[in-house]
């Protein structure tokens, strides 16, 4: 329960920022998957350090290592244990801060927890561990592959700069055109610039990313306390500073009346839709065939390269200074985690579902 | 992983909506605690239909029978099972909707995925499952209040009415003085006055509840999947008709800049706080002990008093209009539910923080 | 995982045995399956005191309640929640025990665990929670029948008066026709003698029941941890008294040569199968399509109607004298918890199965 | 709930016989332990190929990594990676079995469970997996340590050779001063000269191990499925070529009376006793202070070094003729592995413990 995620389809992870390796066990990977390990390491790779001007310059080439559950490139159906080596664990820019809190790290809540603190790094804090879900959620998508279900994720707002909200409107082969992983160069550019403006003033800042899945059959989640949509938001919310989720009109529902909104139903070919897709292709929990979308929002970088004014554990004041390899804002490489952990969801439903029938 | 809730407290729910009883079973419920089943009671009664003019006008008692777990009037550490008799299971209200699937309800996704429709009601997606997380609810405060731990929700926004969104500025006092268990009377009038009028468009509308927890220790949650927020997120997105979960600053972090929003650690009579709470009293995944505080949005409720235009399950077009005894709004009897549901995670991630240290 | 047992099909069971009620939540039942309530009914007055003579004379009539989960006689996929209501909490018969603990009796370390003493009887440890499980496991079995697997169980020992290991020597139709629950009329008469003189004497003694799982198709189980054995063998060794299980030849084996033992494989009408079934029906974890039987020890009941010698709370030696309804041997009443175990377990690991392939 | 053990304390484990390593996540180990690498080691070195004449001779060094978990000797409350590589993967010793279906091995269950035949082993099936749990037992053992609770397990029967079951009579200090790890010089010489014989005719013998569990305090494990012993048989029967587990008087109780075998309370230096032990230290399926013991049963290795006939995956019936290098008898090295999972048992259920007070 604490460091495994999923029911069927789980992935179990471990490593520190700073130690000697991260990775995990993915099980209950179905047998006969074929997979191809490139596109593992592509997915990686888009989640990588020093891809780009705008991301941090810390360059690690994280490189999984499968360690078992393959046979000739096909799943077997047991465990598939992997780890990607740590192979740059500097702790000297953040000389100064042994002994002190920085802000709204997790540093304060994680030492208190558990009654010491890694000088070296974030430890399981660290964002690097988004690396083990990175791997298992590419396992998980070349199986959906299979069977019709695709997913994407794309930057949708950076500060005050934002797409419109109805993903319709953009064209997800134009995702990977730009830096900012945005659909729309323009807006992309836009994105970029303020980025490096906030960046020169050793600052950072907030974003959305939007995700989406479609081809999911109807019937997949649970109607209660695992509805497909609370499954998929505690993935979300268990990425490294994610501050919300919401899915079809979201929010905006709270403001709205049931006339407006509600998703009428008809028949086309046959096939029985719906007209709009307010509710986000999920209604009582359970998927309703049409197109899964939602939202998540990430808070800014917590690391600002400037003076900031903390406490150490002692309670005494202590001004620190970070520098260095360090996002200004986060969303163009938490793309790929948000996609990993909406595989995993889906994959995991799509198993249990079969339990369904006898 | 189904109907089961939580970790170590867990709550098995079951029962549909017009069956004969639901209730549950809670588990990991600590041995020796003081239970006032009045106050379990009393929770119930505010999730009840028929408490006021804004409300369904169906009426159940929802008595809640203990059957075992309790000696004394204190818990003795075994399993709690519990039901709630289903009195009212008039099926006459949807005469003519036995074959159609009710727009934005769960109707066509739930008889999809299980193979059939039980024409008599909403099935487990019927609202009336959350009495018993209610009553679960009602266990964890009760045991969280010995040591220190208090909870509370509101009504923050009912279409256009809204709060502010700092809670701070309310007293949690007046919550339960108006029926819309919203915390300043005035705005409270203006909510219930909409309500009667969209009611009066046989419309209804959706809006959204905050949620507070005070006397939080330091360190609970974990800090990869487990986060407390995610536990909190995954909880109320399994509340019908929620559509979206922020906590702290939520989604207006996206636009905000790192050095508006972070929150600096200070010290105050020999003990680490923040000088501000943008992070909503958890930070990487641990509470940081102050205030924990989320918002969560409803959908207006899917059931118009009007003519809709809908498909049956053999796709051919069917009006149905309902008739009777439906909420406008759900957000003041969801009040309750929404604490239960935060009562259970705090508890449960209380428990498992006990196994960090041996 | 307190009073949850499985992992796709549950059941979570509550009740203790001088409360209101017993009874649990069946979840992960499959939807559609049809299901006799009568047959339900049926195996719990197979486990019911007062049933012969050689029981105890306690009476409780043990009728189930089934809350929900059901539609028309077939299953929904929803949870099936029933209770049993306790008709007979009298406590007098252990009038002077209720600051002592009867030896071999859970008092003792119960009591130690939770804190408190429940002085009318035996608390959770008390067989008749067991009821909870036939009642889960008569649903198991009927789902079971529909893919053509069967199971049943039997009195194979007791005392020392034992049937043959080989359980194909025994013809399944005969184990209603007595008391005993034992397949050979004669045998069975010479078990009931002993019980009466057992009993006369104020004694109990102990015994062992084969179980046999008939039609179960090859891949059932895991190869690592869940072995179906391994949870066969948790399944047995989770009902009261249980103080061993083995299969196929079990402890024979130690003294055993491969040369004599190993099952070689042969081909029978395309199909491959074993030419013996030393293994019993698992090998490597994984059921291989022949027969699975085991054998499951019970020590004698802890409760012996004559004076004996222990110690109350304060650790001050006292008499205790037990008076009344006991059973004097376990087995027979013991016979259809076996075989509920079993079927939740079957059950559990064919639906489990079925998330292996895409 | 495939891969991993436990509910608190858990392993996932991961790997195949021939693949490039074998490994796991040990979660849930406590923060703040104090670990000696060097004795992990030595467990592993103790369950290794190649230590003596009896066992098998293929040599494996079996040096484990630990990639996270750690700092400075002591354990970090986070998750625990680590790895064996598999430097030995010989697969010619079976040339000719790559289509055929060794006896009484998973070979047929395995390869029909999963769709597919891996030629270089017997993939998950390959007690080559038991080496990770004695990592992760060699961890649980080392915080048990600190609690003053510890474990051990000896060969107590190989073939007919058998010591007394009273394992009161035996030294523990002399179970590694024989290669047999049985505490009885004269007797260990015995069992050792059999299997030269038995392993000289190309044949196997089976055995038994005993365990036994000292200064467990009162109150560990719980009263319904999750008995202590029912955690410890699906342990033990979890374990390769496992047959049977018994505890306390075990079989033996079917045909004893009650007033024979009884535990009679005492109270000595006020502190509340048994006066004997039958039960094993558990009652009710709580520890009670006294020594757990506990017998399990194995069956002769399945690998015949001579003819043996057998059928491919058509069903065509083909020789087969194992060569190289098997163990004649498991016993000796299977000892570390009992006691590996009987730690991990006895940790989980201590830290669930710490859950049912408030």
């Amino acid at each position: 329960m604490r460091n495994t995620f999923g029911n069927i389809f789980t992935l179990t992870s471990f490593g520190e920022s700073h130690g000697e390796a991260i990775g995990g066990v993915i099980d209950g990977m179905p047998a006969g998957v074929k997979i191809s390990l490139e596109k593992v390491q592509a997915e990686l790779d888009r989640r990588r350090p020093g891809q780009s001007t705008i991301v941090t310059a810390r360059r690690e080439s994280d490189t999984v290592h499968i360690l078992s559950g393959m046979l000739d490139g096909v799943t077997t159906g047991t465990p598939i244990g992997f780890y990607i080596a740590n192979e740059n664990q500097r702790s000297a820019d953040y000389g100064n801060i042994a002994d002190a809190f920085r802000p709204s790290h997790a540093d304060f809540t994680y030492s208190s927890k558990y009654g010491f603190r890694d000088a070296r790094g974030g430890g399981r804090s660290s964002a690097r561990e988004t690396a083990a879900r990175v791997v298992a959620g590419a396992f998980a998508r070349q199986a959906l592959a299979t069977v019709g279900i695709d997913l994407y994720a794309y930057t949708s707002q950076v500060g005050d700069i934002a797409l419109d909200k109805d993903y319709r409107k953009y064209d997800k082969s134009l995702i990977e055109s730009n830096d900012m992983r945005c659909p729309d160069a323009y807006v992309a550019a836009r994105m970029q610039q303020l980025i490096l403006k906030v960046k020169g003033e050793g600052d950072t800042v907030g974003g959305i990313i939007t995700g989406v899945v479609t081809g999911v059959p109807v019937g997949l989640g649970e109607p209660v306390f695992s509805k497909l949509h609370a499954q998929l938001g505690a993935a979300m919310l268990g990425i490294n500073a994610v501050k919300g989720f919401e899915y079809g009109l979201g929010f905006d529902f709270a403001s709205r009346r049931g006339s407006e909104v509600n998703d009428d139903f008809t028949s086309r070919n046959g096939k029985i839709s719906t007209v709009t897709n307010n509710s986000g292709g999920i209604q009582g929990g359970i998927s309703n065939g049409e197109d899964i979308y939602f939202r998540v929002a990430f808070k800014p970088v917590a690391t600002l390269l400037r003076d900031v004014t903390t406490v150490n554990s002692k309670g005494e004041p202590v001004v620190l200074h970070a520098r260095g390899r360090h996002d200004a804002c986060v969303l163009p490489r938490a793309v790929p985690v948000v996609e990993a952990m909406a595989a995993m969801v889906i994959l995991d439903a799509y198993l249990l579902d079969k339990t369904v029938h006898f």
